[in-house]
């Protein structure tokens, strides 16, 4: 019997339609990726078992999809382990590869694997899938794209500028005006915590105060005191719930708040740097904000943090993050490379530019003419035109079978074809071609001359 | 400790040069395509089980890659088939979903779930990685690239002649001359089985014929016989082995051959109405050649059968493929959809190409310029020339470091970006950069104005 076709859930087709925009977008990202020096990569789907287990945290592990060994798989299994089932130990004997969960470790493992032919600082992009056991729901998938650049073997905060600058690049060009690029720096969360004497409960105090945008500063206290933060303390600290001004001004508030703790001025300082270069070369359309609540990957970023959110009239989560980490490739053996970099939400971003129609009419690229078939002779006539056409770079077309008339035309309206050419035994005797405009309905006969002009503009 | 990275067997990681120079093939192909009317369509790279088992053969079954389903993953499994280890019954229970082996079954699948909003004849490409858990050798991987472009739902043999026109276009643009587009049909190979009385041995017969490049006539006839064959019919058949004279007169001699064949006839027409169309319009850098050795994909091929030999140059397998079924969707339940396709072997084409120097120097696209970084003030002197040159569309880059200067100069160097701008205080004074291209070693004092007009050429 026939099988109902169906593809795993959370995975997608994508149409011609969906797979032209999100080229679009990608092409955009990698043309300002490549303008910023950076050069592309691509690792294998999977990875050895070994390379990505223990590296995104116990939920992280489970989330990872496992690929089953060829052949006989059981037979490295400990016989015990079968007997009771013990999943957990029966996993890395029958599944030695799993499929990419995110495109860093894949790097940090790449550059410590090929550190001898690269050149440091090392600027990479990557944009490939990656995949995770999630549970399916809106807008979260078990395939997709990453968009990542990063460069290792620096310290620079240049770099942090020219990240600002890149988004603020790939958004001006995608014409997504009114972007928000939030950026925070982890030393002056450490700052905080150090400031009200509770560096132990740093993780506990920046996963509350990040929930400011969304709880308000009630709540956020009430889970801080939950989790054991003191009221003294968070009374100390309490001025950053409601900092007022313009970056500047946030900066020299914060310089008061965070005067006893080095790391808090430390990071101010970098921030500082950041803001000043941003001011000295205007971003075109983006707008840079200080957001100290701002405390997305804290496991590893140890400076800067960013994260983008879309114009204010989409209701959408971030289209983007990223962050410093000093030591990327230490779980491999190579010390002290310290690492920055950012990521582009290609769903979201779709999506954003969808709701705000600015995909441009060209991101969907097809077929601009399209022949009738009248027969032999006259399909002949039109491959010769369509031949030279394509030479000309004009997407062009012949239906394949002589079919009635109206079914043709269907067929090119349907697939919204802009431009029809009708050829007939009357044509071909005076060297013509009747084309005719979809849009307008307007005709035109035409030589071959004039045909190829009206349609390459 | 540090795990020591390595990748698994059969993969691969692409340096950005790798990466560039695979792009600007799979841009070329995507850009004929498109020339071609075919539309992108996009799967995941997971299917359901289910849905590509039993699709390429017992050997194909096993070399699919399956992923093992998350969680307790042997809740479904029979306790005495997990007794007995039978590893046969265990698999479709612990891993239902299985990497894309091919582009095709996908494909098939796609155009059945999707055909209410698909308009037909439907004109797809894809261009996606695929996964086989083959030994590795030189030149196999487990995991690579394939480039379809496909048609269904029209017999129009139209399309053949457009897949010859594909070929060639591409190969041309990639300035690969002297391609060989070789072309058979199934029909003529049923012919010849059905002319020698043994149609039952079919395959014998054409996997025999198939070698005759390789292994020579004697060879070929004692494989015959000793599958059967009997000498009186491979004496009938014969003259095939030796066919003479260019594509028409080939057609002539099998005419004769294959007089008392209705299919045999109806195969050579087929191919007839190619061969006058492309005489009509003839190929650009490639040659169209008949060639009734070839059986390729035979087990599905019911028309055309096309492979793709390199320039005689190279020594490499077939660099591409495809042909005519009659019933790609039928497994999916959709019957009487005729397709016709082809495919692209982008690793190989890679190797022909880096053979014969035809990656054009562009096909790298890199950095264009990278400047020196003397000092903060310096620094933020050369960001604001950077981010002009990048509006221009220069890839321009900033050393991130204030480093000794002949380390930044041997990074510029080791990573062959063709110029550096050096502009320190004295330059920043008079408003200038001085510009040294790395391959000559000539230095130039110019101003902004200049420098933007020297780097955009």
């Amino acid at each position: 019997m026939a099988q109902k076709p169906s593809i795993p859930k959370g995975t997608r087709d994508f149409s011609a339609q969906e797979v032209n925009k999100r080229h679009y977008i990608i092409n955009t990202i990698k043309n300002q990726f490549t303008k910023f020096g950076f050069q592309p990569i691509e690792t294998p789907s999977f990875e050895n078992y070994d390379t990505l287990m223990g590296k995104y945290g116990e939920e992280g592990d489970r989330l990872i999809f496992k690929i089953l060994n060829s052949g006989d798989f059981l037979k490295k299994v400990n016989p015990n382990d079968i007997k009771s089932e013990n999943t957990l130990a029966i996993t890395p004997k029958i599944a030695e590869k799993a499929l990419r969960y995110d495109l860093t470790v894949p790097f940090a493992r790449y550059v410590v694997q090929h550190q001898n032919e690269l050149d440091f600082p090392f600027k990479r992009y990557q944009i490939q899938p990656v995949w995770r056991a999630d549970r399916p729901q809106k807008g979260r998938f078990r395939e997709f794209f990453q968009c990542d650049a990063d460069v290792v073997g620096s310290q620079s905060l240049w770099q942090e500028v020219e990240f600002v600058q890149l988004y603020d690049a790939v958004f001006t060009q995608l014409k997504l005006e009114g972007v928000q690029i939030k950026i925070n720096n982890r030393k002056i969360l450490s700052g905080f915590a150090e400031i009200i004497g509770q560096s132990d409960k740093l993780i506990d105090f920046t996963v509350a105060l990040d929930k400011l945008d969304k709880i308000g500063e009630e709540a956020v206290i009430e889970e801080m005191k939950a989790k054991g933060i003191t009221a003294q303390a968070i009374d100390t600290i309490q001025p950053i719930f409601n900092l007022k001004g313009d970056f500047s001004e946030q900066i020299a508030s914060l310089r008061g708040i965070l005067a006893a703790s080095k790391s808090g001025l430390e990071g101010l300082q970098e921030l500082e740097f950041i803001q000043q270069a941003i001011e000295a070369m205007p971003l075109k359309t983006a707008r840079l904000t200080l957001d100290v609540t701002l405390a997305r990957g804290l496991n590893y970023y140890t400076g800067a943090i960013f994260e983008i959110a879309a114009p204010p009239q989409v209701k959408m989560g971030s289209i983007g993050g990223g962050g410093r980490y000093d030591d990327l490739t230490g779980i491999f053996g190579l010390k002290n490379m310290s690492g920055v970099g950012i990521s582009f939400g290609l769903d979201r971003i779709y999506l954003v530019l969808e709701e705000l129609k600015l995909f441009p009419k060209t991101a969907d690229a097809q077929t601009q003419v399209i022949f009738i078939n009248f027969g032999h002779q006259e399909a002949l006539y039109a491959m010769q035109a369509i031949r030279l056409l394509r030479d000309k770079g004009v997407a062009a077309e012949l239906y394949p079978d002589e079919a009635k008339m109206k079914k043709q035309m269907n067929y090119a309206n349907k697939r919204a074809i802009p431009f029809v050419v009708l050829a007939g035994s009357k044509e071909m005797q005076k060297e013509q071609f009747t084309l005719k405009n979809m849009m307008t309905g307007e005709q035109n006969d035409v030589n071959l001359q004039e045909l190829k002009k009206m349609l390459q503009a």
